[in-house]
Formats: C-alpha cells, sequence, structure tokens
C-alpha cells in the first residue's frame, strides 16, 4: 500500500455511488458491552442476518477482534470472510475509507479521521484509536492505495453520493465544533470536493433528532439513483422532526445535481417513535459509570438507513407497533428499487446500538485491481 | 471458508513443493522482547530485508499485532501487504496452514494443532493460543475451505515435500513427548499422509544440536528439486553433529521416494558455530524470571534454512568468522539452483530469535482460486 498526498480529485478519481456495482461488503462483528446489551447476544444474530442476505449477491468480509473470531466464525454463514481487525465498536460505515476509482477501474483508499462522532466535545466514546486506524488497515488488507486524509475528521455516514459528482451531507454534523473547528464551511466544502473527487456539494441542515452522530445524512436522507433521493418524513406536523425533514425538502427541490439536474425526492414514512425497554437497557454496562441508554429517550429510527446491494436493498424493520409501517415502508421501496428485491431485516437490535443496516457495513465498488482480498 | 472434516488425500489434494510455484508469502513482524532483543529493532531490518526480496518476485503479507501495525507500515516497502493478526511470536513457518491443491487448482488450507514446540513438556513459551490460531484465521483471510486437524501437533518446519508424494521429516521432532503422545509413529505417518496427501514418508533421526524446535528437518535437510535434497553437513568429524549428519546421509541414500527414485543428496557445509555475545542477552527480556539466551549455548545456525521464492532463494548469512562460509555456502547453492538467484541476507539478528529465514516465512502456492487476499 502507497501512503498519496495528493488527491482523489487531482489524480481523476471519484467516488462512486452506492447502488453503482459493488465488489463487496465490510461488516464489524459487534462486541462493545456498553453499545449492545446483553454480550450483543441479540444484535450478533441481526448483524448475521444482514451479512447473510447480502452475501447473497457480493462478497461480504467481517471485521473481528482477536477475543471474538472464533464466536463469529461459529455464528456466521462458512461464505463470509471472517478477519481479525481491532476496532473500538461496530460501525463499518464510518469507520472505512471511501473507496475511489477512476475511468480505468484503478480503485484507491481515501482515509480520513475518526474521532467517535465529536470527539472530547461530544463523541460517544474514548478512546477511539482502534477505530481510527481501520481505514489505513482496510487500504493495506484490499491492498489499495491510500490518501491520506487523516487530519479531517469525517464518517462514511455522513455523506451520500450519486457516483456523478454530487454530495449530500448536513450541516449539523459537519459543522459540528466536534468534527473540524478550524475550518469554515467553504474550507470544508472544498476538502470534501477535493479529497473525493465531487463537484458539488448539497448542504442539509439537520437530520433526526436523538442521532447520536449529530445528524448522519444517511438516517435522513440518501441517493437512491441518479437524480433521486430518499428523504425520511415524519408525517405529524405537530413533531419538531416534521419541521427539519420539510426545511431538507425545501433545500433538495431548490437543488442542482453537478450536471445540472433537478432531484426527484421520494419520502419514506417514518416509524412510529421507538423506546428502549428498562430489561434492554438493563443489559448494557455502563460507561465511565453512566448508562448509555434510557427508556425515556427515543432511538434515532428511520427506514431510510438501508443497503444498497447488487441486487438487494436490505432495509430495517422494527417489528411491534411498527409491523404495518414496515410493510408500508417497504413497498414504497420496492417501487423505487424495481430492479432489486427489497428485504426487510428485523433490527431493532442493530438500532439500539445506535445507527441501523447502512452504519453497518461499508460497499467496495466493482474495480479492475488484479490483487484483492475476497 | 467452510471447514471440512474429510481429508486432503481422500478429498484428492495434495502438498505442493516449495521449489514449485507460489502465490506468495506470508510472514509475521517480531515483537516479543524475550525472542527479539532490544524491542527487535534489528530482527525487524532483517526481516523487512527478507521480505523486500521476496517481494521482488512474489506477494507479501506481513501479520502484525494491533500495537505495531504503524511501525510496521512505516518499515516496510509499500509493495508489501500489511495486516493485522495476533500471534504469540513472529514463526510463519510453523503457525501458518500447510496449503494444499488439488489437479483443478483449487487450494484448501491444513489447519494443524500447534502448542510451542512441546507444550507444557518441553515449549518455548506458555500461552500459545494466538499463535494456534493462526491457521485457521489464513484459511479465512486467503478464502480457503480448511480441514481441521488441530487435534494433531505439527508444525510447518517439521516436514519438507516434494510435490509428488514424498515428505521428509525427523523422528526427534515427531516422536517428542511435546507433539502426539499418545500416537505410534506408524499412526503419525498415516496422519501426515491422510492429512496432506502424501505417500511416503522419510524418516531422519535427528537434526540441528541446540534447535529449540526438538529438531525441525527445515534446518538441516529439505527438499530443492524432485529427488534432489539439501542436507546441512557438518565436516568436522569430532563434532555431535557431524554423527546425526552422517547418520541422515545413510537414511537418505538408502531412501527412494513415493515414486520410486533415489535421492541425490547435497552437502551444504554448515557455519562455524555462533554465539551470542553478552550485550546481545541483555537486551533479552526474562521468561518466568528466567534468560531466554545465555552466550555460552550455540545457535542453532544452518544455511539449509532458506526460503525458496519464484526466481530467487532467500538464505542466510552470518557474516564474522563465517564471511568465507557464507560465499561458499552461496556458490553451491548458487549451482543446486540454476533458474535462480541465490541473495544472501545477514540473518544473524534472526537466528538469535531461535530460527531462520525458512522459520519466518511460509509459502502459498499457484492456485485457480477466484477471490484472493494479496
Amino acid at each position: 500500500m502507497k501512503i498519496l498526498h495528493s488527491s482523489a480529485k487531482r489524480d481523476g478519481f471519484y467516488l462512486p455511488a452506492e447502488f453503482d456495482r459493488h465488489y463487496g461488503c465490510v461488516m464489524i462483528f459487534p462486541e462493545r458491552a456498553d453499545s449492545w446489551q446483553y454480550g450483543a447476544i441479540n444484535a450478533r444474530r441481526a448483524f448475521a442476518n444482514v451479512a447473510g442476505e447480502i452475501a447473497k449477491c457480493e462478497r461480504v468480509t467481517m471485521l473481528v477482534s482477536h477475543r471474538e473470531y472464533q464466536n463469529a466464525r461459529l455464528i456466521l454463514p462458512p461464505d463470509i470472510r471472517v478477519v481479525e481487525m481491532s476496532s473500538d465498536d461496530a460501525w463499518a460505515r464510518d469507520v472505512s475509507p471511501e473507496w475511489v476509482i477512476n475511468a480505468d477501474g484503478v480503485m484507491r483508499g481515501v482515509s480520513f479521521g475518526f474521532n467517535a462522532w465529536g470527539g472530547l466535545y461530544d463523541g460517544c466514546y474514548f478512546p477511539w484509536d482502534k477505530d481510527n486506524a481501520v481505514s489505513s488497515k482496510l487500504c493495506d488488507l484490499y491492498d489499495a492505495d491510500m490518501y491520506d486524509c487523516e487530519d479531517f475528521i469525517l464518517e462514511g455516514g455522513s455523506i451520500s453520493a450519486d457516483g456523478r459528482g454530487t454530495l449530500i451531507t448536513t450541516e449539523s454534523c459537519l459543522l459540528s465544533p466536534g468534527r473540524n473547528p478550524k475550518l469554515t464551511k467553504a474550507q470544508i466544502e472544498a476538502r470534501l470536493c477535493d479529497s473525493l473527487g465531487i463537484q458539488k456539494v448539497i448542504w442539509l441542515k439537520d437530520g433526526i433528532i436523538g442521532d447520536e452522530t449529530n445528524g448522519h445524512t444517511d438516517n435522513i436522507c440518501v441517493f437512491c439513483s441518479p437524480y433521486e433521493v430518499l428523504l425520511a418524513w415524519e408525517e405529524d406536523e405537530n413533531s419538531p422532526q416534521h419541521a427539519i425533514c420539510r426545511e431538507n425538502l425545501e433545500i433538495l427541490e431548490n437543488a442542482l445535481t453537478a450536471d445540472g439536474h433537478k432531484l426527484t425526492v421520494h419520502k419514506i414514512p417514518q416509524p412510529r417513535p421507538i423506546y428502549m425497554t428498562e430489561e434492554e437497557c438493563g443489559g448494557l454496562e455502563l460507561y465511565n459509570g453512566q448508562p448509555t441508554r434510557t427508556p425515556t429517550e427515543p432511538l434515532s429510527a428511520s427506514y431510510v438507513n438501508l443497503f444498497i446491494a447488487n441486487d438487494r436493498v436490505i432495509m430495517p424493520f422494527f417489528g411491534g407497533e411498527n409491523a404495518e409501517n414496515d410493510m408500508r415502508a417497504r413497498d414504497i421501496l420496492q417501487k423505487i428499487f424495481p430492479d432489486r428485491k427489497v428485504v426487510g431485516i428485523y433490527a431493532r437490535d442493530i438500532l439500539i446500538g445506535g445507527g441501523n443496516i447502512h452504519c453497518i457495513t461499508h460497499q467496495i465498488p466493482a474495480h479492475n485491481m488484479p490483487y484483492i482480498g475476497g
């Protein structure tokens, strides 16, 4: 692995869209006892279900600590590759490199800094050094040269790309004092464009209320095809979430892509608010003597937090009083993705950890690299 | 990775020779403070030299702990892939799976048990659980299905194969009470044949005096081509090593390969005895309160402990009063390997750890697998 100090844009590389063809997908096995209740037993089952579904149409590599390697190997189907790698939690979306490609199909990784969604300002845990090392280790593992952008804090969940030069992000996250406080909005935009080969950034305001990531876009608005986005939509006009969704809708309706197109916005109705039970909270270890979850705070649930695999879309189901909403959201999504099968995975046990299916997955684009780890 | 409970032989798989074509090679970055003097600084340089030389003709993957990942990445050339994997020391030869292939070029791993060269009987360290897990993790990493032979203790350095059904090993190691004491010699031979697709085992008696592995064959006798072996040869008739070499020579001269051929034995003169200095010993941490090396014990040096790469042979040089012997051994080996360049690497700092170039490398045979980690 060569470490590069030029930039993707200068070298003719760009960030493909998630709906473009994948080589495969990376995930991380859940382990952290203050994120995943009761030894992560339910979370592991949910992660295994997601991995198994993705593995039907692309290669899945599951990263896992030495300590849990044998457990992961036992739980996961044989067609999933299990690879030892240290991390601080299980959010592959946010700790992986962004993979950029060029016209010849060469793939490189872009390694950004990771500080647990806000560092000492408002991050979720300390330390985060193992998480921060994942992106360079993955570039090495996949034999891809790496752009070193580790002086710039960026998580994969905070951006969504159309693969044609346009990126969506949120001000609430990227302008948070916990990310890159010394940079202006214009400087941050320039950095995004340079590091990822982007021409146009669409700035949404905020994300899902209660989202510990300062409002990642992947929980509220993502590209589903060129010129089309999914927008999480709170129908209850009395909810503060409604106002956030409406503001984002206006921005999207007035936005143009890098190549001058308007966007079609698909509203995906939000599930009813979901709370953890006392029993679920009781299965979490304390973090610095404090509980990480209480039954009074709603979880940041959203159907938009899905993974677009090669021939299917893996979406979260929440069950319970959302059982009907699950079906409704699936039917809407199935119309939006006519060429892919939309598959729901019961994901309450992922949501409890603070994210959802998109947060625990990271695609690797199709490419023409000769040597590549499966 | 599928875990298989049949056997290589039953499934039509066999162990290729080291002199057959390689896909690549695996090594482990040295770290252990009671094996490698002064923070392994010299050892790391020597390992990097070996890796760099092999990387000129085949893919090299260097395994390293999370703790030392950044160090390894910094020291090693960019064309070497650095992959996190926990281990207890740095002996890739002995902790890797044996890779078997079939006529279609499918590759599988055979994972044996590893107990640090003798377990609690006379092993070199405890615990060895991380080392023992390396072979299954490597099968997973390279997306190869794995034969589970972990109930049978076997190190890669204790066998040498001609790739045509014949295996050389030593009684001193394989019949040691620290390996598989409940099995008879006949049962051990049957297990070797079944697990590695072997038809014929040639049993040498003993290895190099002072070898902590109970006399691995890779330090005294290895195949260099079909029907030809290298035999470490102590010319001093007063040395007890001379008697061991002579006994092995007689066995080899009377042996037939699986296909009924006689062997040509190339005698490779031994270097003069090598001792550690007081200063070198002082750079080693104690193990359980005891020194692991003293300046009075000779190290188990041998020129036979070399690595046969695709277009070169990497052999140890010892320097000092062996400088002339180094040249002499190189010239002999260059005649034996007319199609490969013989390259000497100054390896005193590997020898100090208890092995040499063959012990720290493990080839992966050429194969036709579609997805493979570089």
